[in-house]
């Protein structure tokens, strides 16, 4: 454990998640976030006159930074795998195979592919990020795909979280169509990512991204990083870490991802 | 990064979370886990036969695999730190200090205290958990304390996840009175966590753990922590991980933390 | 109270109301209903041999059999009498006009009008209900609409409740188009309502139905009803009673609405 | 229905319910009230300037003005009428007998016992509801009990609503204890009901009453009602209108209850 706790206390940590707040973006077509500090302080006074408060919350298994289970999307009535999507699901119990609590924590090769910079600023909501962006941004960055990488493509708009209308946009956004899908998939990456609402190039009712990583090729996905420090620091490679929390059944996770360089 | 990649890809990685699932257990002051598959593969087919799932859920910030802010308790009115909890909090906005969004991630020196084993098992429902046994379980394990460790104590109840009302138990169970929350405030430790629903030998109204170590000491509580594996596999020192959620204003958040050796 | 009780009864009691379930029909923008029995019988055995059990859900505003306050839809950032709608609303507390918490119970004179019936059988996707078709169903059934009146429009589409993909029909489903509006505005009645997940022709962007009765007119409006006994029943004028909860400053609530006759 | 509606057009409508508020009284061990606007005004704006607002929430069924279905408690395993809970029930679809959606909407003549007036204000939190008093108040009113009625209580703590601590106190406060549940259930009530967040005089862990009028007598609960209006109006005898939501398998539901008179 020495090496690694020396290491480790060497390293940079850069925060990859945005914050939970009641208003902030959610797909409308994912539950939005509620809270509410539902016991305070002084409602309660114990014999030595403590107190606590605590809070309660909902919100979908889409909201804030997340990474998706393969079995959130099917294709043709198949998870990947091939098996039957609505046999394996319930209301109470959600999906019964590949289901977020099967997923072992990542700790994987990250790296960043930086479009937003390769184009000169956050880009625009009709933005299709193609291969020949993401050849491009890897060879301007120096950096190579590896299989079993975690793959981050910054398009900038991490910045608008705080504007949830411009953030969300009625669900228009720059983002990779089936092509840039492809050549991720051919590079057998573990996960991609970006800090979008969706991984894709929307308004795109077949969702052909969503279909090509997770349903064919086994590809996890992870939505609304915050990628802007990372970017800042042109930390291009890193070690991604995530632990998303075992929901059984759910078709995905918060989680608060961290990249140490 | 390599070194931290070659390091970390050698190393034994332990997962410290409970899972999450309709029925889980909760502390009844805390509001359960309410899951739901709210939108189902096959309910909205789009043009290339794409469909997906997802979910929505509740649950209180205590519930689970969770990690205490500082702000969760107070003492005559007053914060860690000496501000007025009263007026640093609201319905909406939670508190306006030491809320659990100004945690930065936590990566740290770990030591696990196995007080099941010293005792021949699970610990009995009113076991206290003296300055005695965590020196006798230090002692027996080799191992030592030192300022900014995260201390977890093990009393073998983690195996009663799945049977709620026995891990619950009407909340009567082991853990540490306020002798052994001084022996480890003392210690400069970071955090101090168990397996237990409360890091606090119950009942106690009066709740003197919880006052000492986050209002007096400024140590953070982890609870329902599962130490199993890690016990199973005799690992007392490694490097913890945990990254809890963003929640602004909230009083804790659920974590997955991992040990690594 | 004697004659009042001896009238009542004698009434019979039609429920308007659709049932609330895991998986029920909910607008795409409405958070979904959450269901779970968070407490269980033998869960807690009290001295005595007792033992409990109890729910908790969660759910938007708009979801299931609802009627909706009029602070629900601006026009030009106003609200029905002209204030300014983004001034009165907070994340918390809603809004600070006209929300549903104002609204006194409801008894009133209540009228269907059976436009299913004048076509022969439930509406379909696209159909318009215009002026013509409210006459025509109030000419057949001799009713006429009188102001403070609650009118409630079939399309047969409660019989889709129970396939929840059917009844939200990826939001386009029949309705009034401002025409129809308008002659219900014109008769100055109290609500207007339908079997449907919104009173209108859907989709349509510019929601003229909701802006004309809301906004320009102070009329609510009810969705989500069961209309088919009353149908059955060929009942078309009665006692409409309707009690919404007291949720301060919310833009809805779920409601139970009774028609006696 | 002319008739009706022409009497009802005279009668005094009493509304018994209290609101719904983030930080709203809820006994401990029922989820509190989750309260956000998630859509607002001004975040999304259609074509011609129309822009909505709604909201979500969550709570406990137990939560503000509720009825109890008979399903609620249990004694030595059994439900009102002899069936197995626990098999009865399951954490998704709640309980599949006695349910609070099997409950027709509620029509019934009510009587109003104002036992704080017979005291002489709100009674005190260690006051238990005797049979004594019970009767001193029906003849003090001079109304009788009949069978099928709705009976409600008065302590007086609706007043204390707005102060959720003091109406809560920890949940100790009046009530009847079994003499009074056993007057009630001799009589043959349909429901019985009170002011306070308990109908039963509490603490009591084997929660007599809850036992004698549910599972023994098969006789309605109603909690958290606001009697002050009727009280001051001396109305004791009313019709009671109350219409559960029909939440598949739940234990009990909101309702806003008039009495006219």
């Amino acid at each position: 454990m020495t090496p690694l706790f020396d290491l480790l206390s060497h390293a940079r940590v850069f925060d990859l998640a945005q914050p939970y707040f009641t208003g902030m973006p959610h797909h409308p077509s994912h539950p939005p976030f509620l809270f509410s500090l539902t016991k305070q302080h002084g409602e309660y006074v114990g014999p030595q006159g403590n107190s606590s408060a605590s809070e309660a919350f909902a919100l979908g298994g889409h909201v804030g930074t997340h990474i998706d289970a393969l079995c959130h999307f099917s294709s043709g009535g198949r998870l990947h795998g091939g098996e039957d999507a609505v046999a394996l699901q319930s209301y109470a119990a959600g999906l019964g195979r590949l289901s977020i609590d099967t997923l072992a924590p990542i700790l994987r090769r990250g790296v960043l592919l930086d479009i937003a910079r390769l184009h000169g600023g956050a880009l625009p909501e009709d933005f299709e990020i193609a291969p020949g962006h993401l050849e491009g941004a890897a060879r301007a960055q120096g950096v190579e795909i590896r299989p079993g990488d975690v793959v981050l493509l910054r398009t900038g708009w991490a910045a608008f979280w705080d504007d949830p209308a411009r953030f969300i946009r009625q669900v228009r956004g720059p983002g990779p169509a089936l092509a840039g899908a492809r050549w991720l998939g051919d590079r057998g990456v573990f996960a991609a990512g970006s800090d979008t609402v969706a991984f894709e190039k929307v308004p795109d009712a077949s969702m052909p991204v969503h279909v090509h990583l997770l349903v064919e090729k086994g590809i996890h996905i992870v939505e609304c990083l915050n990628l802007e420090e990372l970017a800042r620091a042109s930390v291009y490679e890193f070690l991604f870490i995530a632990a998303p929390l075992k929901i059984r059944g759910a078709t995905a996770s918060p989680i608060r991802p961290l990249a140490l360089a």
